[in-house]
């Protein structure tokens, strides 16, 4: 069995039918640090896509970033008035959790399509509403889990799909960073529970979840869970610890907000396991570890910039009419997942999900 | 902060204090597989101890190997009526995890001290009777947690204690193989749960358990679990997964006994990180990685016979009368653990422990 297989593989866009010379124009609504310093850049260079409206409630911020990137500037409350829906085909939403949901139906309300940040929302019926207002307006809905359009997440992916692992048996994975050393605003939106959902597990617990059900293709059965936090971090999780149910696998995820900077996910098979390093942070270097028996292989891919990726991904899908995988039902499903979660951590019980 | 430290303190023995020019006579209860292929070497290459009698049903199988170490065979029978106590000071309990208490209380009855493999019991109430055998008669009673007497593990615990990976935060271990590949027996008691006590969680989910809590310096306070086992190993869990709370610290921790060859425990801090690799298994290679910030360290220590450290461990402490850190507590304190993990898993609730 081959265990690293075609290099090209790994930043191979497996879902491009080459077909689309079109590019897909889009509004950017919210320019915070991800909208604005990790989004925008990578819709610039993205070959499907291009921003051409920006929206944000700082006059500053949004006529800066409009002359930047050669784009219209609007304010919320014109956003949500319609204007300038002649200049943009699809939004973006970055802005808080809490406010997905009434951004994306004001897109489906004006017929726009939408990709939007995770979580999807910060509670079930705002995920409900969003995927609702999308269905309703026929309009395309993407959770924006870039790591599901990462060749070379897609690639460990196929490695499992084609039974390098055997059967999935267990999954550990690990987020976590220090969010408030080297001057962290201690004041983000990401540390307040309502306008967040939560802390730790819907900011980053989420990526190994998803990423874990794209892998080894199972929806959660039940979750029991452990939160805590103190300090900053008091009125969120500042460590979630999950422990999923998959049917007949279970995974183990922790995510913490103040602990050493580390993202992995492990998959262990009856036949072999698939490591891989630095696997949630955007434009990391992925380095992917397979053992099977006593063979094992450590591929370090080519850069990818898996922003570019999600975006080229999603406008690809629209021009084509193709399928997108993270739907929008894919981000209700982690919703549920984590709101199950913090009910198990409070309750101290097993919590049964549909599957 | 010094990422490795001196070389030599990976395979130092931090216990011996150098004034033990003596050796302890063992008889080894149990010739199965650990007891007559894995410790029997190492007991006699041991500086402090040597193996003088040898207790096992099997005629054939005391007689080679009395023939062997230049030692006495006896049968069960003898060893309970006393039969060859002139020839041994202490006794190495290597039998089916069920029946542990009687040979402990047996070796108590006759003033003799006590290793016994882990786990010290198949239940709460045979592990408090091999205590409280061993404290009435005032005989040393040590559980065989190899891990907490390996000096690569002791200096790992010396690392955390120095503050390198700043305060523990999580921890994630994993211990996994296939019990029953290459020709493994499936009539093996290890997967009888009555004489084992469960299956993949005390046979090898207690090294992720016992070592964390000796890294740490910390106690359970509650578990979550879920188990789940088909096939060969219908009555007992082939794969354990437990959520374990430390006060501030969680674990998760995972157990299969039939998946790929896996063993390792990461622990991670809000300052630092250090991963065990090749953790548990006896004699094997560990390697540690170590991170703190963005500077990591990746040691292979000399090689090192884990078992020879912990008969060693275990001779010194008797002849000198020092301390046994994993000593009957211990190994009750895990057994409680375990018996909580699979009440846990049953009734789909957080279980309390006292911490």
């Amino acid at each position: 069995m081959d265990l690293v297989g075609d290099l090209d593989s790994y930043e191979r866009r497996d879902w491009d039918d080459g077909t689309v010379d079109d590019t897909l124009r889009m509004a950017v609504i919210g320019l915070g640090w991800f909208g604005h310093d990790m989004a925008l850049p990578s819709i610039r260079t993205a070959d499907y896509a291009e921003p051409t409206v920006v929206v944000s409630g700082s006059p500053d911020v949004r006529e800066e970033t409009a002359a930047e990137y050669g784009a219209t500037a609007i304010d919320y409350d014109g956003y949500e008035a319609g204007v300038a829906t002649d200049d943009y085909d699809a939004v973006y939403v970055a802005t808080p959790n809490a406010l997905h949901p009434s951004h994306v139906e004001t897109a489906a309300g004006l017929g726009k399509h939408v990709i939007c940040e995770k979580p999807l929302a910060a509670t079930v019926e705002g995920a409900e509403r969003a995927v609702a207002a999308c269905e309703d307006a026929g309009v395309r809905l993407m959770t924006a889990y870039r790591l599901q359009t990462d060749p070379r997440i897609r690639r460990v992916r196929e490695l499992v799909r084609d039974g390098v692992v055997g059967e999935p048996r267990l999954l550990h994975g690990n987020f976590s960073f220090r969010m408030l050393a080297d001057g962290g605003d201690p004041d983000q939106w990401r540390l307040d529970a309502d306008l967040a959902g939560g802390g730790a597990l819907p900011d980053i617990g989420v990526y190994p979840l998803n990423t874990s059900r794209f892998i080894v293709d199972r929806e959660p059965t039940a979750v029991s869970a452990e939160t805590c936090g103190e300090g900053a971090f008091a009125d969120v999780d500042r460590l979630a610890t999950l422990l999923v149910s998959f049917g007949d696998v279970t995974g183990s995820f922790t995510a913490d907000f103040d602990a050493q900077a580390d993202d992995e996910l492990t998959v262990v098979g009856d036949e072999g396991r698939i490591r891989i390093e630095n696997a949630f942070e955007p434009r990391e270097q992925r380095r992917i570890g397979v053992r099977r028996g006593e063979h094992s292989a450590t591929i370090d891919p080519a850069p990818v910039d898996d922003l570019r990726e999600e975006f080229d991904y999603f406008a690809h899908a629209v021009l084509t009419d193709g399928e997108i995988e993270p739907d929008g039902r894919d981000g209700l499903s982690d919703v549920r997942t984590m709101v199950a979660a913090y009910d198990a951590a409070e309750e101290g019980r097993r919590v049964e999900l549909d599957g």
